[in-house]
């Protein structure tokens, strides 16, 4: 078919789904869930009223991607449905080389909030298919879910952190435990939140009281589990950040999060680990979570930010097998998932994780020696890459200290409530850092 | 600055934000809230590193879009903190070109599901204030919501509609009620849900049954807002698709609308309506809710899906003055917001919604013909310009038809329990009527 001119009639010539999309469907299966696909399209040679799909037949298209296109073809895919025929691959190429150890499939999705929203969902259907004894929903469950009455709309819960960030919407805000701003005025679900560790710094020199907040902490996860369980309205998610980062970058130490795993695992809970912020390389790893050296991996990896396309990455016990469960119309953008192969690309080519640890070595030392002589207004210097921040006496310091930094021409952000972070691109250079850290000293002074 | 060639140090010749910055911001205030905004930002000329403001400012940048970028200032922005200098012009030309009537501003989202969120969000937030005498939040509401506990996490509720979708996520899927596989197994808010009339067809011959479906409707709507008041659970928003598409294609009339507008009125309850899949000209106007002639307009109208940007726009006393509360990191995407501009510019130059109401009333009119030598099978149809849809017997029937009708080279959508639905793009002409109506009638005769 000619590019561009609109085909003048339908022609169909193989049955719908037709063998190439069926071996398209076959080869995406294993690396993204897949249970709502109907077809692949080929974008590319389709025109105006008219779709071609994989097999080349053409559809005179009244559907139009879910009611989502008004002058025809020429936008983007409802992916859950009619994804393009080079969907499989691109997913391969790009997220699956990535795919963190223990969950190799991935779920694409628009955004870190509706990816957050999306993994609890599937930890969800996975508690109740288990409870069900690994059974499909009842009529009872169907019929109860309409009035969101029980069974069907259970009374399950996610156990969060204080502290945490995990996205607006009203599900994550209920996670969210960052700042009030966000918070007041907006209904939540009732769910447990429990202490996450305040370390105190250096951590070399503060061992005992450290290791003393990741007990506490952990002991108090495993008894709102238990007591949540005892009350009914049993847990069947605990998310996580590796770095609190929104909330003021407060780090957990590995024994923490294998703790978490541990727990986690004896009770039944599915554990989530959102990588919104720490995941793509900042840290000096691709997954935060990597440096924890876990024996079972996170359930659930969630996803956004430096990835561009969003979405988690879940172990195969999570996967959705039947459609329109784990489904929305767009499902994240498959023009985001090619700029991410070719990201990825780039950052091998260029060994910039490698770069990443040294700059951010360096990074650190520096902010420590700043730290130094500033003591009585700068404190609790911390970081991993160039993933790094230190805190200020106050916000109101803490505010001063970013207006005077952007003056001198450095854009640096805020956290928590008187942190600095520094969150830089992955191509963050020794060249830049020296002036970094020279605008962070005067205005430090300036203070 | 020269493109694509890294700056080797911060230059900065004004405050930040500077004057440009402050000017863009102005102008877009009226028409799309910028409470969040912190400068400018030419994307144009920032590369790598750096990152190049409206008044030429050039700032080495360690936070790179909150975090969001790998490889430097190559991706997309930050658009409630950084957006591009183009951006308040995209939005008057794009979006404040379209808006409803009464509902001068715009909130742009990446998603349909994230729009309702918001759209809710700033609903909450509007009846709070209203409640504390128009003053913000008090302190004691800012420490009680960090705990979930009133009076800073309100008991409010949201009043949806059998048969509606409004999206998956968990709120939006509270307000759901179309299909149990979507809902089962998630948790749910506990929030009222009324009746939405269902109208025997032919209209004209069913006037005395489908007025008394109005009635109905209504008078349990205003008793469900009665009765959550009284259990301090109030309705602070009530959310309605123009017509409930994914739950059926159930249409409500003009005066079920101006019942509901009159009572959401009366109560102080936030009249929010769904043109996600009715929005941007199928229905033969551009937005649905214009047939309904009400006196006063609606608060929030929320869309998506073909205007590629998301969000909803705001009567101006639903505007949000403070920062971060309607907030995310990229708040939609302005590329699509110039694919809109050029979408409506086509949409008027062709006169597209004119050839919608002409091509409409033919669809119309020939599924009508049809329903006539088919009527044991087929039945209710009923549309407005190109959003048409019937019913079948059964889902099996429905299912069968729709297999057929790819089979034979048209490309349509099922809604409901049996329903089938067109949803073609604007340029769905004569000659494209023509196949799509003889496709239909031959699978209609092959069930």
């Amino acid at each position: 078919m000619q590019k561009n001119v609109e085909a003048v009639a339908p022609s169909v010539s193989t049955p719908i789904p037709g063998p190439i999309s069926k071996k398209l469907k076959e080869k995406m299966e294993p690396h993204h869930q897949a249970p709502s696909v109907r077809f692949f399209v080929d974008y590319e040679k389709s025109f105006g009223n008219y779709l071609v799909d994989a097999d080349g037949n053409t559809l005179l298209d009244v559907y139009m991607q879910i009611s989502s296109l008004s002058l025809g073809a020429v936008s983007r895919p409802a992916l859950g449905s009619f994804p393009p025929t080079f969907y499989p691959d691109a997913i391969t190429n790009a997220l699956s080389s990535v795919a963190p150890r223990g969950c190799p499939g991935v779920q694409t999705m628009l955004c870190g909030t509706s990816s957050n929203e999306n993994a609890i969902k599937a930890a969800f259907i996975w508690y109740q298919y288990n409870k069900r004894g690994k059974k499909p929903p009842t009529d009872k469950d169907l019929k109860s879910c309409m009035k969101q009455e029980l069974p069907g709309t259970p009374n399950l819960t996610v156990l969060s952190f204080q502290g945490a960030f995990h996205g607006r919407s009203l599900a994550a805000l209920s996670l969210t435990r960052s700042k009030s701003i966000h918070k007041v005025d907006i209904p939540a679900f009732n769910w447990p939140v429990a202490n996450f560790p305040r370390y105190k710094y250096p951590l070399a020199k503060n061992i005992q009281y450290n290791e003393r907040q990741d007990d506490e902490c952990l002991a108090m996860v495993e008894k709102l589990i238990i007591d949540h369980k005892k009350a009914e309205r049993d847990v069947a998610a605990l998310i996580v950040e590796p770095i609190q980062a929104e909330g003021g970058d407060h780090h957990g130490s590995p024994a923490f999060f294998q703790g978490l795993r541990n727990i986690t695992g004896k009770h039944g809970v599915v554990f989530i680990v959102d990588e919104v912020q720490t995941g793509g390389g900042g840290t000096g790893s691709f997954w935060a979570h990597e440096l924890w050296n876990l024996i079972d991996p996170p359930d659930l990896v969630v996803f956004a930010k430096k990835f561009m396309t969003c979405g988690y990455f879940y172990a195969e016990h999570l996967s959705c097998k039947e459609p329109y469960r784990i489904y929305n119309t767009w499902m994240g953008e498959p023009t985001k998932v090619v700029l991410l192969e070719k990201a990825i690309e780039i950052i091998r080519r260029d060994n910039l994780l490698e770069q990443v640890r040294i700059v951010g070595k360096a990074l650190y030392n520096g902010l420590l020696q700043i730290e130094n002589v500033n003591s009585s207004k700068m404190m609790n210097v911390r970081g991993l890459g160039t993933f790094c921040a230190f805190d200020l006496l106050s916000s109101k310091m803490r505010d001063e200290f970013l207006e005077t930094a952007v003056a001198n021409g450095l854009h640096i952000g805020g956290c928590g409530d008187a942190g600095v972070r520094l969150r830089p691109a992955l191509i963050f250079g020794e060249k830049h850092l020296e002036i970094a850290l020279d605008v962070i000293n005067k205005s430090m002074k300036k203070l």
